[in-house]
């Protein structure tokens, strides 16, 4: 039995969420992963530095970065810039003391997406990680919808450009059959000849199939054998339409 | 001759940026048209309101929004969740009077990238605009060339899996072929026989070269003939490769 593994993108969706926290503050550190992202849903990681916040979150993505504030992080919130350039759209929500010297419209201008002012009450800090995740949650679906579509597209495109290239061969090969059998009454034909006939015409037919199967892939689904190069899973819906015509 | 038409994404890249500025006090539209983008690869579109800015930017995605305040501008920037839901990421500076009532961080929560206090001095404005402009445009050809890697990888996987289904049948069809004519000498073989059967074995070569050509094409060009669906360019590939078998 070949062993077929599915590769298609994993929508992260509802089941896990994943939190970066990068702040020194240990009270805070302490009130989010107890208060707020206790849940065992939420894959919470707490780091130090901006460097490594940004090392994890460029391979990560993760669906919210909380950033506590500190002495030199208006400078520290270029890496907004270097997360921006690495293709990560993590939502960021800047935290900062009362008394903070933090310009908080420079850090919107340098792309935070909100921030909160503590010590803060603990249901208003979950409304608001909540809806900006909520809202994170619906556009990487929405990116995930836009990527599968320029797949189908390409895989169609791609098909259709096959069928027109092939399309005039199979017509000749399949003509040349006829010809052949015409040529060869079955009583003349020696048996080994004949049974060779046969089988290249349900060659012939299968190579259809298998192009009007693949013309005809509408959802995108991966599959691969072992180790080898992942591919288009047509399996089932080849099986059917060659089972459709044994019975033909 | 075939009339191809090139169906290649444009990265419409340096030689056209397009501007939407909703705002209905004249000054400042007169402003920006004279003074900011007055140079004709500014593509200028001024609308009075947000219901047909909203139009206008959702199915233009243009490289800059500028929205004048009015009175209720803070309730009207709700119109950047609905440009964000219908996929428009173009950035959205805030023109705002001097001593306007509006609520900066409440606009930035709501997604502006920046905003612009009138009245303003000319080089200030122009350097605001055209750094976020040149982001923007930096953002873009990421995202470009992130759709053009799926697209090749949605090709080759799709090749990679129609290769896969069809080996079998056309290295059986092959040994047909061979078969049948070890079976038949060329001289007791009729000629309208020999020649079928030398035809089949060109139509199966060519089969197996346009395979080749497609899982060999890395660069992803749509061509079309009139109005069919469009495909992958591989005329110039597909010509080089059967020309060679032809000299082998």
């Amino acid at each position: 039995m070949e062993q077929f593994i599915t590769l298609e993108e994993t929508n992260r969706g509802m089941e896990e969420t994943r939190i970066l926290i990068i702040d020194v503050d240990l009270r805070r550190q302490k009130f989010f992963k107890e208060s707020i992202f206790y849940e065992n849903t939420y894959q919470v990681e707490v780091v130090p530095s901006v460097k490594e916040g940004l090392e994890y979150a460029l391979s990560n993505k993760p669906d919210l970065i909380l950033f506590g504030a500190t002495e030199n992080s208006v400078q520290d919130l270029n890496f907004l810039n270097l997360l921006q350039k690495g293709g990560c759209s993590s939502p960021v929500i800047l935290l900062i003391e009362i008394n903070s010297q933090i310009e908080i419209v420079d850090a919107f201008r340098k792309g935070i997406k909100d921030f909160i002012t503590f010590p803060a009450d603990r249901e208003f800090v979950l409304q608001k990680v909540l809806a900006i995740i909520a809202q994170n949650k619906e556009n990487e679906r929405r990116e995930y919808l836009d990527r599968q579509l320029i797949r189908v597209e390409a895989i169609q495109i791609t098909m259709t450009t096959l069928s027109h290239y092939l399309n005039n061969y199979l017509t000749s090969l399949d003509g040349n059959f006829i010809l052949l059998s015409e040529n060869h009454q079955p009583e003349e034909m020696d048996p080994v000849c004949r049974e060779v006939l046969q089988k290249s015409k349900i060659d012939l037919q299968n190579i259809k199939t298998v192009i009007r199967v693949l013309v005809n892939t509408k959802s995108v689904s991966f599959t691969q054998y072992d180790d080898s190069m992942p591919m288009i899973d047509i399996r089932s819906a080849l099986s059917k339409e060659l089972n459709k015509e044994v019975y033909l």
